[in-house]
């Protein structure tokens, strides 16, 4: 297939888990209703992003989020990206990206490789190492043909991840992400458009929807752009769902008429 | 010393070469008068950017570009990133930019290592391997204490070689490049603010005038980026001169809140 139709869910996360897993599951209904074949979830959306949150919201798998995740795409037969959850093995705490096939199976798990530790003048202050561990390895699946990477957030600031994925053959890298008020207006747009101009790959960043009572604020603004770097469509700040259909034509199309990929010269690097 | 004082060039480049180089004359020593220490040219500043022109203009070094920037670097006490030039060895030619200490030395040699080969649908075709050869290796120079890397216009379509230099200890790096009114409008601004934040430098971008009649229209807007990814100056599309102050402090300080080069997993990529 060559267009693969996606849809990221602008979820407001709220402090009752089971009503996070309530909208979860009507938002998914309803993207499935509308077409989706690819539905993607925001970064922890089943728990305020707090890090003290993580531990008490951590599930084993298969906990109630992956239960819910697993039947919903085998009942609709789509492909769920669960965003993230914070998952628990053994005395650790990740932050963890579960994909499911159209049949319900695990395709795809990403713990998140890049924890999020920084103290901004005047801006945000935030410390995931202080609950979670981090993950080892970079993450790939396959939807009707096409390659899919996956990363959380953070591990979008480091070019070379996003770039070992589209060399592993990525067309479209999926990014669950809550950028806060101070990095979300500084670099939300220009690190979603730079990624994909340089890897020539469609970036799907899903962010919570904007909660200014909350004490981590998202930025919203969940986004999709295209290999050359331009925005396909993006959300506001409100809880909203983004349709984007992916075009393998288009990718091709790029990637022939400026070859980045192939004019790399990693013997420099 | 923390503030360095930048001054770009953008030249607007004509057919007749003796008039480039005293158009750059003029506008180094105009620089220079108003405190520039570091004082940076365009890509090709002395032949326009055609890839039959490259054999034709090409100097053996040092012939007279070369000769004249050594003699104002020394002159006026001020380093010169000459832009580039093309410049013959052999039976070869290259696309390479000098860079003069304040004793007319040459303390830096760049040839470009990623050659511009592209052609995109409806928009720009050009191919610089027709003529030219690539360099083959990253460069970095020190001034008052500050590393700064070298590259040139493609070179920074590829985030490894920007890193490479940042991970060599750059601050700031320096980019004499044309792009075209294709690729200047969909990707100029958006990659020199993310190479600067991804990086944590300063990007000094300089492009030739745009002159709507030449056979290549260089896009102009010549800019700086600072190590937070935002813009803290840019030309029009006219000949004009930017100046920009670097400031170590603040690259200390961003490196601090936002440890991105810190967080760096290598051994996942």
């Amino acid at each position: 297939m060559d267009v693969l139709k996606t849809a990221l869910l602008q979820i407001r996360v709220k402090s009752d888990k089971k009503e996070n897993l309530l909208k979860a599951e009507k938002m998914i209904k309803e993207a499935a209703e509308n077409g989706a074949r690819l539905i993607i979830l925001p970064e922890m959306f089943n728990t305020p992003y707090e890090s003290s949150n993580f531990p008490v919201y951590a599930e084993e798998y298969p906990g109630e989020t992956n239960n819910m995740l697993s039947r919903l795409s085998k009942e609709l037969g789509v492909f769920i990206a669960g965003g993230s959850i914070p998952e628990r093995e053994g005395d650790k705490v990740y932050n963890t990206a579960y994909v499911y096939s159209d049949l319900g199976k695990v395709v795809a798990k990403h713990r998140k490789a890049h924890l999020f530790d920084i103290d901004v003048e005047g801006g945000i202050t935030f410390k995931e190492s202080e609950t979670l561990t981090a993950g080892d390895s970079s993450t790939i699946f396959t939807i009707d043909g096409m390659k899919v990477g996956v990363i959380i957030c953070y591990d979008i600031r480091f070019p070379e991840f996003s770039r070992r994925l589209s060399l592993d053959g990525a067309e479209a890298i999926i990014v669950p992400a809550a950028f806060n008020m101070t990095t979300g207006p500084a670099h939300w747009h220009t690190t979603a458009r730079a990624r994909a101009l340089d890897n020539q790959v469609y970036m799907l960043m899903c962010s919570p929807a904007r909660d200014v009572i909350s004490s981590y604020v998202a930025y919203g603004h969940s986004i999709v752009t295209n290999p050359w770097g331009c925005i396909v469509g993006q959300c506001g700040t409100d809880e909203s769902i983004l349709y984007a259909d992916l075009d393998r034509n288009h990718v091709r199309g790029i990637r022939e008429q400026l070859p980045l990929l192939k004019h790399r010269r990693p013997e420099l690097y």
